[in-house]
């Protein structure tokens, strides 16, 4: 199976890149080509040092849709309508949300869209074969890429269709000592995707940095 | 202090009033006294036969209120209006909220009302001086009357009056294991409430019992 970032150049996507690309061929995408191969040089720099084998290539993110079975969205919500709009090829594929609307006002506020989450206003805007599911939603950027560091967290992943939840879960389980938990059906996915902004809050009011959930 | 549990004949209550009864004075409410009365028994029984001290008397629901400087309500949504109409006298009292508004459907389901989430609720229903918290939203009923065992999870409190905040995450800490965390303003408290159906779809959808969450 190849794994697609789409906005592989931010924290969160650069981090998923360089621990994904060393159990598995990845496929970095961006906007701009130059900097998914930044990003590709990183992982690879990286698997280097530390003596570890990488499969990883650029190209534009509709490339990264054409060529992998399962396409993470590492982007903002913000940027969402635009990247998908610009992408053609979902059909059938995985597409797994890891985007969280939120706003900083006094504290951080989960803002959904009208369809209620990230993820259903993706099921809205992606052809309906598209299997979508959230997943990594709660880990932070910095963790991300801490390459060096465990991940050890509970991971809830929300979708409608079985079969590609099933995958998503296997793929979570197999990165770090991250662990899978189905967390119910896509309409669940706005609680998934709040609990970035409470995360936050907790982590600013208790003096605390990156803050994780562990189901327990 | 002295700490009021309304409803303290459910399980929730019953467990709460169990493990807080060993640690401070608590007041066990019911609009049948007699109910409180079985509850207060239980905790003394207990208590005797782990050889510790235990200080709990039963009441009705306003003499509860009217003798407590906090107040948690241990009861279910669909019940909070009716119970606090028929109570007066909760003007600068400390108000603790678990109270979680869901549904079983396919899936379990967060219902909030349309103020936003039980808390809001409350904060409309309540006199403006009312000082409330939500707090305890995410613990299983089995496992606080499961009393010979620790609680090891974390407790996002929410709330707009920080001295009030403090209190009640000070007595959360003084309950086994349990941590408290600010979790920022009432209007968060959707977030905190929303988390109990995911845990219970969570439980479901994995074969687990009592699933609770801890930050790390």
């Amino acid at each position: 199976m190849r794994v697609g970032i789409v906005g592989g150049t931010g924290d969160i996507g650069e981090g998923m890149a360089m621990r994904l690309s060393r159990i598995m061929d990845v496929c970095v995408g961006s906007r701009d080509p130059s900097k998914a191969q930044d990003t590709c040089n990183t992982c690879l720099l990286s698997a280097k040092e530390c003596g570890v084998d990488c499969s990883v290539k650029a190209g534009t993110n509709q490339e990264v849709v054409e060529q992998s079975d399962l396409i993470i969205l590492a982007i903002p919500f913000k940027h969402l309508k635009a990247t998908i709009e610009g992408i053609t090829g979902w059909e059938g594929k995985i597409v797994v949300s890891p985007v969280n609307p939120m706003e900083r006002r006094d504290s951080f506020v989960y803002t959904p869209p009208q369809e209620g989450s990230a993820a259903l206003y993706l099921q809205k805007i992606l052809p309906p074969s598209t299997r979508i599911c959230t997943a990594f939603n709660n880990i932070a950027g910095n963790r991300w890429c801490a390459i060096s560091e465990e991940l050890e967290y509970s991971v809830p992943v929300c979708g409608d269709d079985m079969e590609a939840k099933q995958i998503v879960m296997d793929l979570v389980d197999r990165i770090s000592s991250l662990k899978a938990f189905d967390a119910g059906p896509l309409s669940s996915s706005h609680i998934v995707e709040s609990i970035t902004p409470l995360l936050l809050n907790v982590a600013r009011f208790n003096k605390m940095k990156d803050v994780g959930i562990r189901f327990v």
